[in-house]
């Protein structure tokens, strides 16, 4: 009897987990639709630069932060839909660092996600201009949610300060800097909880910030989900450098231990493997925590598990 | 007696001639005060990004677009100031082009002005990302012209979507791609024309559009503005080229002939020096007569003529 009742739970989970997944599925089938709405078709003239920037765009991807975009809007009542302007345009931005990262003044990659990064398919400087191009063109694309029925203007400028400061010197391009800097020299805990608040957290807490606000939502629920959203961008980090080390190549698409290779410094190496998994543990309760008040939490609930227990 | 009056007359243009030039420097004075405030000091984190992100900002320039900003703002009747954000993001919109193109994988400068190249004091790696941080961090600055009483968030909206269109794929980093593209070719007066009117122009359309849309100008002297920046922003790129083949090296600040060595195509090889000539002279009765009918017309008719017949 009680064999059956685990039995039940246990389908009930999976049957929940590949609920959950298939909508992460089909998220990024409908942001993907979109980018290809968004992104000027490769006929334009300059062809080439339209090519590099669909080819980057295209090149796969969780599609994580566009859908959290769209999540945080729903949440706060608004329709997924009417925040996808900002959810492609906080993806272009995303897909520009990636492009510029791998550039071989920067990391020098050859592959992303299993395929030859963007300068090795166009050469440097066409990389370059692409990844230029996605993140001024990205701006455009957010000024168009304004032209959303039922979205302000206010709104979606307070979005464009919210993610440009997310994304520039005191952000992301901070991060990437710290980061630069830091390759090849041992640093501290602090150093890297910077890097990994910066390079991958403010983007991520940009896009919670952003959908919540298309919303209307109020002041404290907008640093509520700010604070659940600095939380879930340090899971995600430290996650990415746990799979560094345990990861399967096929799955990742990238090959393991590059961090280490590269001299990247990564939470297992900065404070070790098993305080690693802790930290991320209790950073996932304490983010669970901040929207257990919430309803309609479901989604959010389940990407922190997601994200905790992802394997690619 | 007809000796006296000529002179007279040659007296009163060099007046105006010196307070023309006295405004520009006293405009370049007041905007660079402006950049000093909206960028980061050199002590937030990370220094080394915002070091190379201000001795970019602050390597010398004409200030031309941010000032075109200003003064069509006051053509339109908004006083100069309260368009000092969008100056300044656009500025800064320049500078990163400017730090990107000279990068050893675009047209490899050492020196700007001048003065040494931001990567050959910086690094690439930290050019780079200072050149994305100042146009990321430009929409931040240009958003908080919303704040500025009697500006409407709309206008500030179209203002983004006209910049990041302006700087973005169809613009001028679609201009920097063929202009790359193009190098070491021959290529014919169209292309030239391409890429000169998207590399140069249209960031300079941008500017005027910009400042009258936030003085609230009609549709009508919208489209008037923007057809005048159009004109003018290929006598800027003509006097460009002309100036790399008969230029003083020391007011240029680059040397002479650069453009030929690097096997940069430009008018005087495209279309000949005689009718390179011809072509701006007749550009630039064109533009002078589109805003004849405008009141307080002054700056931009002297504006013409300085560009016409600047030497650096």
């Amino acid at each position: 009897m009680a064999i059956y009742f685990v039995r039940k739970l246990m389908m009930e989970v999976l049957i929940k987990l590949n609920k959950f997944n298939d909508h992460l599925k089909q998220s990024a089938v409908m942001i993907e639709k979109a980018i290809d709405k968004v992104l000027p078709t490769e006929n334009k003239h300059p062809s080439i630069l339209h090519e590099a920037m669909r080819y980057s765009a295209f090149a796969g991807g969780k599609r994580i932060r566009p859908i959290m975009v769209l999540e945080a809007a729903k949440i706060f009542g608004l329709a997924p839909e009417k925040a996808i302007f900002t959810a492609c345009g906080i993806e272009m931005i995303h897909t520009y660092s990636l492009i510029h990262d791998d550039l071989p003044l920067m990391d020098d990659d050859d592959f992303r996600r299993g395929k030859p990064t963007c300068h090795k398919v166009f050469g440097d400087a066409i990389a370059l201009l692409a990844g230029d191009a996605l993140l001024t063109n990205a701006f455009t694309v957010i000024a168009q949610n304004a032209k959303v029925e039922g979205i302000s203007a206010v709104a979606v400028l307070d979005v464009i300060d919210k993610i440009s400061e997310a994304a520039g010197s005191l952000g992301m391009v901070g991060g990437q800097t710290v980061d630069f800097e830091s390759c090849g020299k041992r640093i501290d805990k602090d150093t890297l909880i910077y890097i990994d608040t910066h390079k991958t957290g403010c983007l991520i807490r940009a896009s919670l910030w952003s959908g919540a606000r298309l919303a209307e939502a109020k002041a404290q629920d907008l640093d509520t989900i700010d604070k659940f959203g600095e939380k879930l961008g340090l899971i995600f980090q430290i996650k990415d450098d746990i799979l560094d080390v345990t990861g399967d190549e096929k799955v990742l698409g990238k090959p393991v231990g590059s961090d280490e290779k590269n001299l990247k410094n990564t939470f297992p190496q900065v404070v070790g493997y098993e305080n690693s998994l802790q930290i991320a543990e209790k950073l996932s309760k304490e983010a669970k925590q901040l929207l257990a008040a919430y309803k309609n939490n479901d989604f959010f609930i389940q990407l922190v598990d997601f994200l905790l227990n992802r394997n690619y």
